[in-house]
């Protein structure tokens, strides 16, 4: 597999993207490149779909040869499927991809590496297949040393419920304000997004901090990384994620990452989403062991399934109890602005 | 690899053992062959040691023919060095010990199926290479299904402190008083001495809380899982493993191990070994979520570097000041018994 990348190990990714959504017809199984389409456009140079496709993110269509000519220099597989396969009806225009001088980006289950097709064309070509799951070989077991530079992370009463773009939004509203910010992602869209990071989720457990520690390196004294959050300290399956996660950042400030009226947790039976109380008790306790300084910097709500008025007066009602700004990033606002001012305070 | 075995999978292992001393001549070195010798000596045959070692397990000399002859159906590599490698000087003993009909099971760095000699001989003679420190590939995501039975799980202020042994005792001790009880192994030491198990630190994060869950399957309702614990909720490297082994056991009641003494964490600048407090105060929190009746049995003491009476001083004192026993297992009396006692109560 000489041809294989050997992970993200903070080397950025081949960009800017064709982004490649095979046959899709579902929105959901296209988050990925909705995403890139929302966070990373100027990183996106047009979109290759098979016949069949009934989505589109918009961006002009493209083969490959052409979006290599506009600039492109990897295609990035931004849709997924129930198995996580690459289905056979995909290879040709993956094959055309490498021989019009792009690398291969994806995060699926099915390794790139894995398909002799894709494998003897990139070693033929010279081309890399770059596979955003496997970890860099190098991480280290994490010191604990405390390291320079300012942090935020999110985390969340659950997964999936908003972490990733609760970073991007601050990350960018810092930026706006002039303040110096990297996002630094630890999930497959997030790295995509990026350009990289690490995927928290797929490293070995005895280096899951040192993972974090990798991520977040040293920064000047007014810079801040602003971490993409995994999983919930009270997720019965993902909260060993989540503690190498908040061990490793070493957080100075933490968001609540919260979707208002979801009960149940995500893929397990019986278990309750836990409350926001919940939430910045675990995250304080346990985050004080790496960052004695660490506060909770306000709650970010998830109100999709809202309408305006009624998730602006939840919104208002729950800063009003929890004496913090509680906001939703993809309302922004001055709820938004409000919990902005209160990280960086 | 087709000969190398997938990995633990909680499949036994291949026993009795003949354990191999290289040439060692540091009993630190020989911990693993000592703990088997201590711990599962009705599962040790003899012992094979190289030109120049020094230390012995107290078992007879045993050639590995000998070794077969007598029952033996493995050679365990019961030495550690400093690189974890299995230097070049080994070699021909171990073929020789797959040419006389053992396996061979090792839990070092380097990978027994990575020499080529090995690899070789193991293929021709259809011999197994059994790799403990690889955990199986069908590790499932946690559920959080309340499991029947009752567990048992070893928790530390620190690493490398008792967990294992004072786990095994606790199970012996069981067994004893006529209570169903299995030692559960997480650890590569404790995973040789049970005869099965899972290496918890060499888990993927994202599976860690379900591989906990596969190394503890549902019991009869009086029967009692004894859980080696591994790192600590408080230790800024290793928490990850922690936390994960502790929602996928769901123990009923945990035994906080401690070394009076210490006072840095192993391995880390500038960062204090926990106070008994904080791990009780850390387990229960988050130990709650997959079982609310999580309870603290007790403290294990490592006293090993105190006299018997300092030692039995300041246990008592511990023990009237926390309210709960205090015992250290390797000095056993009527503390140890007070101790299994608030175990089972």
């Amino acid at each position: 597999m000489s041809m294989e990348h050997p992970g993200p190990d903070l080397r950025p990714l081949p960009q800017p993207y064709l982004l490649f959504l095979g046959d899709v017809t579902e929105r959901g199984f296209a988050k990925t490149a909705l995403g890139l389409r929302d966070w990373a456009p100027d990183k996106c140079v047009g979109e290759l779909a098979l016949p069949g496709a009934t989505v589109t993110t918009g961006l002009p269509p493209m083969t490959p040869a052409e979006a290599y000519a506009a600039g492109a220099r990897a295609l990035v597989i931004g849709v997924a499927n129930s198995g996580g396969v690459i289905p056979a009806s995909w290879r040709a225009s993956l094959v055309e991809a490498l021989e019009a001088g792009l690398d291969i980006v994806a995060g699926m289950h099915m390794r790139l590496a894995d398909i002799p097709e894709l494998r003897d064309a990139a070693q033929r070509l010279g081309r890399q297949l770059i596979d955003i799951r496997v970890p860099p070989a190098n991480i280290p077991v994490a010191t604990g040393r405390k390291r320079s530079g300012k942090r935020l992370l999110t985390v969340g009463t659950d997964c999936a419920l908003g972490k990733k773009y609760t970073a991007l939004g601050l990350a960018r509203a810092f930026v706006a304000r002039g303040v110096d910010a990297d996002f630094r992602a630890t999930g497959q869209t997030g790295i995509m997004i990026a350009g990289g990071g690490m995927p928290m989720d797929a490293v070995i457990s005895d280096f899951e901090a040192g993972a974090a520690e990798m991520l977040s390196p040293d920064g000047g004294p007014e810079h801040w990384d602003v971490i993409e959050g995994q999983g919930s300290l009270a997720h019965p399956a993902y909260a060993a994620v989540s503690l190498g996660l908040l061990h490793g950042s070493q957080p100075d400030v933490f968001v609540v990452c919260h979707e208002p009226g979801r009960t149940d947790m995500l893929g397990t039976a019986g278990y309750q989403v836990a409350t926001v109380e919940e939430i910045i008790e675990l995250t304080l306790a346990l985050g004080r062991r790496t960052n004695p300084n660490i506060r909770c910097g306000g709650f970010s709500f998830n109100t999709s399934a809202l309408d305006e008025g009624e998730a602006l007066a939840l919104m208002r009602r729950e800063s009003a109890r929890l004496g913090l700004p509680v906001a939703d990033p993809m309302r922004g606002g001055a709820a938004f602005d409000a919990l902005v001012a209160s990280c960086l305070a």
